[in-house]
């Protein structure tokens, strides 16, 4: 499923349930850093070693899975109102960061 | 492009960085947070009705663009390191909310 | 009870629970997210008349004091560890933000 | 100077701009997100033990300071326009934790 589908899949979610009007730009960013939250909350007490393994344990692994669900779910919500194209917004900050930060090794030839 | 060839994109600018150390689950889980954060200071003291019209600001639509990738790649580097299906994850997370929140009205028939 | 006293009596709760391994000042710095997020998220979905009368409900009244007071205690904690004088940094930011934001009005002689 | 008095300085210092409007307590609460996501921007890529020297070096030292001016500032104007005792809800949640978290050694007589 490409990630317009899964925007029209959440947009009709919040439809069916008359979310339209709570999910403004405003509060969709705001929910977002809730479950931004959430999610580093998993991780906040782990040695950077645990925190390799944490999905060693299937209920951590399954709490981790739908915290970023969460996150990623508010993100698809905002893309589709703010009318964003996600994949195109990702690549322009690539190309931004490739100047910013020179690779250390060039890309390889195919 | 699919979700697994921009975390393969993302993987590999990383990679030709030498970030892979510093990309363990709990840093990247924490580095979301500051762009989640970064994101919502964009519509922090903006009333509803000014939230909805952002994007009429060129300028101020490419800062939410850029910060809303910025939240995307940190959570698609997140997949990558923990081998969590994003898709798989947001259906199973859909799933759960179907019953948590029944819908006002059903899904329509074709 | 003054601000160092508070960090006092939060240092000895951890102290008696051995958590000080635990009390670096990154992983403080992200629990404080965290819990920034869980404080943010009582007041997601609300529009700016209903943030307003927040406190009118004793139940919600309660979890957001409780909220800031998670906010409060990784903050109060993170100062200690990192020997931070709270107060002053306070003086020093505000300093810095009257030259940043002249004030519309001055300040009133007494 | 007392918690409250840190209050009523920020309270005149946003009164004398006509800040109130926007200082609506939904728009505080995302405002501390903010800048909670900003302070632990300042820690995500350090290992634990750089994490406990990050103020050894002044100009770390400050940036870390000033973020967790930020975050008391906005905690402090929460409290404010909520009406909220801070040090009272701190020791209420203290005394939540006694009861959930019991502590390896007992308090001390003195």
């Amino acid at each position: 499923m490409s990630i317009t589908e899964l925007q029209l899949l959440l947009a009709d979610f919040a439809e069916r349930r008359d979310w339209g009007p709570f999910h403004t730009p405003k509060n969709l960013a705001m929910a977002l850093t809730g479950e931004a939250g959430e999610l580093a909350a998993e991780f906040q007490w782990l040695e950077p070693g645990e925190s390799d393994r944490v999905m060693d344990d299937p209920d951590k692994a399954r709490a981790v899975r739908l915290e970023m669900a969460d996150v990623f779910s508010y993100l698809l919500r905002l893309a589709d109102v703010l009318d964003v194209d996600l994949e195109a917004a990702l690549r322009e900050k690539v190309a931004i960061n490739e100047g910013r930060f020179p690779a250390a090794r060039p890309v390889p030839d195919d």
